[in-house]
């Protein structure tokens, strides 16, 4: 077993929060009992510590309203309910742009709907970087798509779509356009709101804020209807009484995320991880686009060793990292997004070191006092085994 | 301005939360750093505390397998949740039979589908005390009935409806029987799993536990479809990261609910409350179902007064209670409970004052002080207005 703390090197799953966020939560759930629906005094505090957290969370993708921001129990939440939110907006049109890279809960909600009505779901490939084909976006948007989603960040490789680039032609086509921001918030500038999105999905765990807490980003005029129905809790586009401490802590989190400048650091680490793990063992390939990748995320390919095999290692030596998407853990199928770039043949030799500003050097250097003997280690026993 | 602490006499709407499952919170915010679904260590010790709160709430509905649990975000996703699975599993019925006193987590979502899908909606008419009538019940259940979905208890009035007495005609329907039980869990016995319901709608925050943790009871065999679409979490059935603190207190919050033998002492504050405000104010009418009601709630009409201004001279003295349902709060509309009640006459001047295990005879002793008082000058001032 590991002895001293974990080194977290699993950041894309989920990031650990922070202790000023957890330190607002708890004054939250002790000081804040009421509902924020509620006429009298506790309801009134509570309403007001929402509508504080929002205008955080408008600062950190850029919204220029209230409105704008409707809290949510978390990304897969938004982005099923931006999903069928954009069908219903677009009744007439039958057909849905989308990669072959998303994460699963717009996956699910696309088949799903390919199931139930029929819908036609474009999923357009990505080159061995993960890079989107241009051409094929092009040519998948018609009359008949009501909605584009691609996501702004993979959570596997850190590779970026450029967004900005790509809503003209979606708009253009008379399709709304929805991007997953959830491994991009907080992480990338220029804001989410300026790449001119309709919607876009956020989660407050993956920038050190609460789990159970999310957004959709919802540009003024955006035609929305709710996924939860009911009360008439944020203006009618989310029923259900709101989770106050963890609003509120995803509102700290969003404060937090913009006011230190975090990422020149994490990059610094990255970049060490690599650069380091690249020397010690050659024919070590790291995945994704060098040019427009998450600065967090080192997604490394072994040729030749098991990575269930590594993680387990690292995981007796106290190190978390991952084979892909927590979503899928469990599940004997390699990932969908190193299929859809081409790598099933290096899908199983992969891990996912995903950083955060709660990593150091000495993270760094505990790691690579181990993972080259591992590494080596794994590719004997698949050679003998 | 109130001096000293708030008398909060509005636990229908949300309840304080227990000091012991903030404490619970705070650990797992900062002790369980890891996504339930990742391998390694953090992961893993989310996952455990995830499964040791699930054993907790099902001792608390009586469900015997921990597959009968899933949590939601509340609620009201999972009363949405429990309708749309109930839909698709009896794919050839479009008709669901329901009251016309359900949380607006229910109508919203049954007013949705009859414009969306074409449902019909049979909304069952009550008595003056919020009764069910049972011969419309029987009427209304046939071959085309897919979902009964009707509460446990009335979160307005505190009246019950049989459910155990009303779910084997649903079942010999071939319908799906679903019940918000919101109110009712940790208030009543026996167990809702015992009623014989196939779902059943469970909420943190009534209870002591935190805002945005719910459950969806659903009994073993019963099909279910997720709404929230994505990755594999709760066994397929509901997507997203687990809101694992959340999780953790709503642990705590139903074994406490167990634990405690709280409802006699709550019911002993009620009655006092009651006889109290009955004797000083000639003319109070207690409404709801007297022979079942829960023993929490407290629904008094004063005729002639006008209710919103009582709640406001209240709250002006440190005293939080409500004129119905939060989730209608801010909208002009009189209560649709009252109104199905027939006390559309009276609705302006009722007051739900619900307890919870917090109160204290001291609460009681300050309302008891001022509410008649409040009240004969509410009076006078519609008198002359």
């Amino acid at each position: 077993m590991a002895t001293g703390a974990i080194v977290y090197l699993d950041a894309n799953a989920t990031t650990p929060v922070d202790p000023r966020v957890a330190e607002a939560m708890l004054a939250a759930l002790t000081g804040l009992p009421g509902n924020p629906s509620s006429a009298h005094a506790a309801g009134r505090a509570a309403r007001q510590a929402v509508e504080a957290a929002r205008r955080n969370v408008m600062a950190l993708v850029g919204a220029e309203r209230p409105d704008e921001i409707v809290f949510t129990s978390g990304g897969s939440e938004s982005n099923v309910a931006a999903i069928h939110a954009a069908l219903a907006a677009r009744p007439g049109r039958r057909e849905v742009v989308t990669s072959s890279v998303e994460h699963a809960s717009v996956r699910a909600t696309l088949d799903r709907l390919v199931a139930t009505d029929g819908l036609i779901v474009h999923r357009l490939p990505v080159d061995a970087s993960g890079r989107l084909d241009l051409d094929a976006y092009r040519a998948a948007l018609g009359p008949g798509t009501a909605l584009v989603t691609l996501m702004s960040a993979n959570n596997e490789t850190g590779t970026l779509f450029p967004i900005a680039d790509l809503v003209p032609a979606a708009h253009a086509a008379g399709a709304l356009f929805h991007t997953d921001a959830v491994q991009a918030a907080g992480r990338l500038d220029p804001s989410i709101a300026a790449t001119g999105v309709d919607m876009a999905s956020l989660s407050a765990h993956k920038l050190h804020g609460p789990k159970g807490a999310g957004a959709l980003y919802i540009r003024r005029g955006t035609p929305f209807r709710s996924l939860i129905t009911g009360g008439g809790q944020e203006r009618g586009r989310r029923a259900g009484t709101e989770n106050v401490p963890a609003i509120v802590g995803f509102g700290v989190a969003a404060r937090l995320a913009r006011a230190d400048d975090q990422m020149a650091g994490i990059a610094r680490l990255r970049d060490r991880l690599e650069t380091s793990i690249t020397a010690a063992l050659p024919g070590t390939r790291i995945l994704g686009d060098r040019e427009a990748r998450l600065a967090n995320t080192a997604c490394l390919a072994f040729p030749g060793a098991d990575a269930e095999m590594m993680l387990h290692r690292l995981d007796q030596l106290g190190i978390a990292a991952s084979s892909g998407s927590a979503c899928a853990v469990g599940t004997a199928a390699p990932s969908h997004v190193l299929l859809a770039m081409g790598l099933e043949h290096i899908a199983g030799s992969t891990i996912r070191f995903s950083l955060s500003r709660c990593n150091t050097d000495a993270d760094i250097d505990r790691l690579l006092a181990v993972l080259p003997g591992i590494a080596r280690e794994a590719r004997i026993l698949e050679i003998v085994a």
